[in-house]
């Protein structure tokens, strides 16, 4: 009885200490931006023998520690920080997934 | 009631005409593998005022269009493609995730 009465009010904290929220930011090309690091690997592919493979794009990812473990502030700041530097908005997607946050 | 029957055998199969299974392949650095184009990443987003960021790893992210609707097959294809070509394992992992396959 008195055990979950210890576990109820654990689960309800986003400040989990020693265990900081991340997130990950995935930057991809936009359709039709030509891609030729990814058609380099496509060919790659082909000489290797690994046959089955049509196509092939390359992106970026960023794993993120954050500090603070608001997840609607971590949002903002993420977004700020792809339009700002991580991401090419002109040729480039970016999305934003908070993890355990 | 005719309607029904028409959905129905077209939810099973995997070859739907046209729309080619697609999948995606992360490739990070391993735990304890030195990233100085996270660090540097870092570095910018402080010195632009972005704060209440701990710490960036940079990974790669490789969209893939498959020519095989297999989801079977296409696992052990991008096996072997990150295993030859996409990752270095000494010191990075990847992940598969087959997406509408």
């Amino acid at each position: 009885m008195t055990a979950a009465e210890h576990t109820a009010p654990q689960k309800t904290t986003a400040h989990a200490p020693g265990h900081a929220p991340r997130a990950r930011v995935t930057v991809t090309l936009k359709n039709g931006v030509l891609d030729p690091q990814g058609k380099a690997i496509e060919g790659a592919l082909a000489s290797l023998g690994i046959a089955g493979i049509a196509g092939v794009r390359q992106g970026k990812v960023f794993d993120i520690a954050l500090a603070g473990a608001d997840p609607e502030h971590a949002r903002a700041l993420l977004g700020e920080a792809c339009e700002k530097l991580l991401a090419n908005t002109v040729i480039e997607n970016y999305s934003i997934e908070l993890l355990d946050a």
